[in-house]
């Protein structure tokens, strides 16, 4: 196998890990926080970037990417890494997600997912066999299972006629899976029924993958139900891999996962929030377009390192924003995934010392606006 | 005076100078192209990859930031050069050529120019005294005289209406300068009428000032009808001081014009184009849109050794372009004016070895496309 997850040290006081991902394209510390890369770039920024910005790991979206510019292109062009210029590692998705979120027209039969393109409307069918075709063809160092992401507001007979389809599907998926430098992690659904998670997260550990991975979180509960949803299901994936929780989330939302076990994340509401002026940090959120910064010449956040903050003044950003400027969107998203990578390093070190409890309560302080000798 | 600038060498076999501008921040290599910095940013770009590029020196739209965040806030805040965190030289324009092609319902008097801004509609009037004051508030190294750039078909007696006017705000502009470290250039117009621009020649080079500017060209007319009357009426201002031809221009208008005596340039060609999709590069020109590019593993330029170049295929830019992300923008601006800064390093090179003809020659056959062992 050639994922191999090295696992480190536990936390005293809660269930956060300590490991490493060994992967063919670099190791990758975690708990990790997985900028999200949807059409072979993260937008606003360049892969130069993402490498002083020290991101050990992308995603990228199957979805997109099969559509435009196709695996057909990327897989001769030497690959998603090649293709992009990105030499360290990369998740894909299935596909799935997207087909749910995205696509219209979409049916879901035991073969598969068809769907119509939502960029030209052309018909597409997409089935476990084809998801792991493409993400093989993309070259990815880890590779997730074609699933159904239930709406959440199913009808219980609706969710259970799902997961048994998404566990048929992950076998398929694990039989169709050829190669061996892109590792095949399944998926557990199962939306807020803990019995119907437990039983489901059953089937998928039963398939002896290298990782694993929560979905169908943060598709529209209250947090708090997501939080105490993952605390308990978690603790239930096997110690020995990597544990995935898709799609999530705040920074609240992944310090409470990190104690709950986690090790990855990918969101993209860094990113996209910073698009939108909002910027994250260690005093509260920011609204860049605010006319309370149009004279500010303090940084974002004077406690960031990062090359927004050292540079440039909230009224700078401000004024780039109002201006509707290019620059802004770079370096909101400069900042924002600085914060959020930031963070995945403090709780590591917290980690190490045995005191994440305490680092996950300053995060939820920071996060509420509420410091201690803040503004 | 705070501008000094020191002449090098003259090519002995055309009229281009190398020289130095010493400027109170820093020096700039001359001939220099300018990358335009409308409002207070390149577009696409960040002050991070300008100094990579080795920009000496970036233009700042005095018409843009009047209106938006406007000189009182800028000026509050230290100046524009602190506003932007950009610690190498700026030249500000007077205002007036966008009043001339972006407000709305101007109307020129003797006093000045009152319009609406094209943002809100708002009412406003630029006078010879107060574009002086917002100039010296923005604190930009080099300021522009307040002139009319007068419609390319206006009938003489407008023109030397216009002429008479523009050289009267220029004693207006002398008189109201204060600011010893911004270096006031006075505009020389006259359209495509050598007895004209001969005359208003005369009396702008009658005001003792630090530099003098070509203004008028580039509106419309034909490049040879603009070349031919640059090399008439360039040779003709001071030896002794920078010569700037405003707005101008392709690769093939910046050699011919250097050796014609030009030191400055400014001109949104290469930011906009990139934008657009087309790259300059040493083999003509590429539209990146184009689908012929969709498999290609070139970068854009094998010649050259800006970072797209020595990171990105042809394939990857143009996949960016047609899926609207944001990397493209940035990618095409920082090629395009790699290409430009080259161009001029080369200029410079060449006058240094009294090959100056000889470069612009193959910087003419490089544009046309028809290089030869080209593609």
């Amino acid at each position: 196998m050639s994922l191999r997850y090295e696992r480190l040290h536990r936390d005293a006081g809660t269930q956060a890990r300590r490991g490493r991902l060994h992967t063919p394209h670099g190791t990758v510390e975690t708990p990790v926080f997985m900028p999200v890369g949807t059409q072979a770039t993260v937008k606003a920024i360049g892969q130069d970037d993402l490498r002083a910005l020290g991101t050990e790991i992308i995603l990228g979206n199957t979805y997109h990417l099969m559509l435009r510019p196709g695996p057909a292109l990327v897989g001769a062009l030497g690959g998603l890494h090649r293709f992009m210029a990105w030499d360290r590692a990369i998740l894909t998705d299935s596909g799935g997600f997207q087909i749910y979120s995205l696509a219209r027209s979409r049916k879901l039969t035991e073969e598969g997912a068809s769907f119509q393109s939502h960029l030209d409307g052309s018909q597409w069918l997409l089935t476990p066999e084809r998801s792991m075709q493409i993400q093989e063809t993309l070259g990815a160092d880890i590779i997730m299972a074609f699933d159904e992401c239930a709406p959440s507001k199913a009808e219980r007979p609706y969710l259970e006629e799902s997961l048994a389809r998404t566990t048929r599907w992950l076998h398929r998926c694990a039989a169709a899976w050829t190669r061996g430098s892109s590792a095949l992690f399944g998926i557990v659904q199962g939306g807020l029924d803990l019995e119907l998670r437990r039983r489901h997260l059953a089937e998928v550990c039963a398939v002896e993958l290298p990782g694993y991975a929560l979905g169908g979180y943060s598709v529209g509960e209250r947090p708090e139900e997501m939080h105490a949803s993952v605390a308990e299901v978690a603790p239930l994936l096997p110690e020995d891999r990597p544990r995935y929780l898709m799609g999530v989330g705040t920074p609240v939302d992944l310090v409470t996962a990190i104690g709950a076990g986690i090790d990855m994340f990918d969101c993209v509401l860094p990113t996209r929030c910073a698009r939108n002026g909002l910027l994250f940090t260690t005093r509260g959120r920011l609204n860049m377009r605010n006319a309370v910064h149009a004279r500010d010449e303090r940084p974002p956040d004077a406690a960031c390192h990062c090359y927004t903050c050292r540079t440039h003044s909230r009224a700078y950003l401000r004024h780039l924003f109002v201006a509707d400027e290019l620059l802004a969107l770079r370096l909101a998203t400069l900042h924002n995934l600085h914060h959020y990578l930031e963070l995945m390093r403090g709780a590591r070190a917290a980690i190490d010392a045995d005191h994440f409890g305490a680092y996950a309560g300053r995060i939820r302080e920071e996060e509420s606006g509420r410091v201690p000798g803040g503004e």
